[in-house]
């Protein structure tokens, strides 16, 4: 409670960390299409999954329980940073002049630096506890490999990542951050896979997407009988393993009395939207007035502008083919600074509940969402990444849409993580150097415009 | 408490924010000696101090007042983030498998990164108060000049940071930081005072050090009346600001029943080191088997190496003389990647209780102190700043002591603040490129040594 009496921040004491993943798939009006092994055209099998994933992981990416027990040895790990403190913008209020309470869940506690530690700890601990030596996986900004960098080391693990060769080289950071870690870093496109080799046999400057360094690292894992590919969003056991957030959000809004009528994340693939909003869904199916909002970069944005479809999950078309909303899998997004928003699709079961009705989306430019980046950081000192910093433009709106309207309302944002990293970001729009990418800039071949 | 029924954090409500600071000099066997006009070789009036301070800092300066109340506003703004956890390593215990408990008070938890906001926001607050427009100040590695540009911001206020060039330039995420919260930062040297011009004058390529920076910003101040200097560590107020650091230890190692072998933290003024260990130092005047040690980098340590005598606090000596440990005010320290312990002297109450043989000091190569903060990340998760890492690499030699003797000691470290801006020196010491700069590779006048 602040000195006007104000409630702004609300507190979780350690034991009352969830015990259990909430499963959202039970509760939805109907299931997310199989997996579709490209080779067959056929639904996925177990094998193809298990040769894949940890076995653990594979059973989660498809079980119907509603509940999954947490390993008591996650749960401890969780104990570094949760549960994350709920928080009341009350600056930002003041700044807006609203009437709406906005709330935040302040994900950037953790040692690596945003939510995405959540299932890089479940796992990493499967794996072990499997006896697999190596988990290999891909990153965009870096904030998933830091994540499961951190994770691996934790568990005992090796690690390999394929870092987007772009940021491997513009963006050391982050590399560094998980090589203090211990993990292998590599850039893709690489010269240690066939399809890392053929695409820079193409174009030796080719600056990798998401989707190339997925492929390179399915290709490490079928060529290594110890390894399995660990997936940083997308997957349905990812998503599962975030809720934690929204169970402790839950227990947050019910201690200070409020419902909530807006939550709202920013999405690349979905693993902070999924984790932050999942445990409510129900709550909007039974009739609540709750408005879940998916806030995207203008310059990719597959829940505003793509289709729902059949799509490959990864450039080449190794991994299985989904059906969820996409650009196209060889769309290549130009080159934001939200880095790990560039990702041509979304989360099957992001997808789904876009599909369903249930789900709103909105798409902003990036100096729009800088500037709301900035405005937050000036008034509550807390440097936002980039991805999160759509979350907070979309409050903002919603915040001066309740001015307007005269409307109380309960807006809530996942603060999915800091922007330490990403000052070079900050520092081109302080400068007044950042531009906006129109839609009409890039095509689904606008690799060129990634060396903008 | 973990899984093994250790307790191994301990938090604090927000309504155990301290509400004074302590002021550590009526309870010293003897008072500092008194600042020195170096223009009249007199101590310094009280005019001379209310030109160059806030005057609420030039009375805080001498005050002998035990205790002073914490203005509302300041304590409401701690809130931000206070009161910090204590954490055990219980990880880094079994790691180095001693008998002896290692905790940490965790500062980095702060929105600016470091324990610097806690002065920070205090010298805005009556400045503001006081009516003055600007603050100038100086700033090495960026922790204390983008702690005052947030708490500038926040108590809406202009701030000028002098910021050494080498940083300025090769560093620039920490500049973003201050200028994305609205401070102006220019490099020192700067053309823009007569010091940085003669400097500049007679070496174009000058890369500045504290000392500079300091003697650029008091240049500005004696030329704009509505300016005032801020501190960032080294004057008594500011020590005493970070005195809650150490109010809020007693609190929880007396919650856990614990009382305190070793109480370590890095210096290079002594603003950590005063604020985390004051509070204790009666208790040791009174007979408790107490070490408070200063973890010093052995470039640059004034504690270990130098001499306790009358020095200029700034390279031009223009600010006051101060009697404290100096290794001279025209030692340049060569470019460790502590950039905020390269000071050549030390807060004149932390040179007083070394010289009465309160304070043990230690000093380290950094290649030692990034082994001991890259082991402290791979098993925690948290990477500390180069700075916090000297206390670290302490705390880990003196748990090794306690394993060859068997005690079950209780070593206190301060955790003052992240390294996330300073993962270029992790990238080089990952490579192995980190050399230790031995002390027979520097002199007073190894300005060459810089640019190494």
């Amino acid at each position: 409670m602040n000195k006007l009496g104000v409630i702004d921040r609300v507190d979780l004491p350690v034991d009352r960390i969830p015990t259990r993943w909430y499963n959202v798939m039970p509760d939805l009006p109907r299931l997310p299409e199989k997996y579709i092994d490209n080779s067959t055209g056929q639904p996925v099998t177990q094998e193809y999954m298990e040769r894949l994933l940890v076995k653990a992981m594979a059973a989660q990416e498809s079980t119907l329980e509603r509940w999954v027990t947490i390993p008591e040895p996650v749960r401890e790990a969780y104990k570094l940073w949760r549960p994350t403190p709920l928080i009341r913008a009350v600056a930002l209020e003041r700044e807006l002049d609203t009437p709406a309470q906005i709330w935040f869940k302040y994900e950037a506690t953790s040692p690596s630096g945003s939510h995405k530690l959540n299932s890089a700890l479940a796992q990493a601990y499967y794996a072990k506890r499997e006896g697999h030596t190596r988990l290999v996986t891909d990153t965009g900004a870096g904030q998933w490999g830091s994540a499961l960098a951190l994770a691996c080391r934790l568990m005992d693990l090796d690690l390999l990542v394929f870092m987007i060769r772009a940021s491997f080289h513009q963006k050391p950071y982050r590399r560094y951050l998980m090589e203090t870690y211990g993990a292998e870093v590599r850039p893709s496109p690489s010269t240690t896979t066939e399809f890392g080799r053929d695409l820079l046999a193409n174009d030796p400057d080719h600056p990798g997407t998401e989707a190339t360094a997925v492929s390179e690292a399915i290709e490490c894992v079928y060529s290594d009988e110890g390894s399995r590919l660990s997936v940083g969003a997308f997957s349905n056991h990812n998503l599962m393993h975030h809720t934690v957030i929204g169970q402790e959000l839950k227990e947050q809004l019910a201690e200070i009395g409020r419902t909530p009528d807006y939550l709202i994340a920013s999405v690349g693939c979905g693993s902070n939207l999924g984790g932050f909003s999942f445990p409510f869904v129900e709550d909007k199916l039974n009739g609540a007035d709750l408005t879940i909002l998916a806030a995207e970069p203008e310059a990719c944005a597959p829940l505003t502008y793509g289709e729902y479809r059949l799509d490959f999950a990864d450039a080449a078309g190794r991994g299985p083919g989904v059906h969820t909303y996409t650009l196209g899998h060889d769309f290549v997004p130009p080159p934001i600074h939200a880095g790990g928003l560039r990702y041509h699709g979304c989360a099957p079961l992001v997808g789904l509940i876009r599909h369903e009705g249930i789900l709103d989306a909105v798409a902003y430019g990036q100096t729009d969402v800088f500037k709301a980046a900035s405005t937050f950081a000036k008034l509550h000192g807390y440097l936002p990444a980039p991805e999160s910093a759509h979350a907070i433009r979309a409050a903002i709106d919603i915040a001066l849409d309740c001015k307007r309207t005269g409307r109380d309302a309960t807006i809530v944002f996942n603060y999915s993580g800091h922007g330490l990293l990403d000052l070079e970001a900050y520092g081109r729009y302080n400068a007044g150097l950042l531009r906006d990418v129109e839609r009409e800039d890039f095509s689904a071949a606008s690799l060129a415009a990634m060396r903008v």
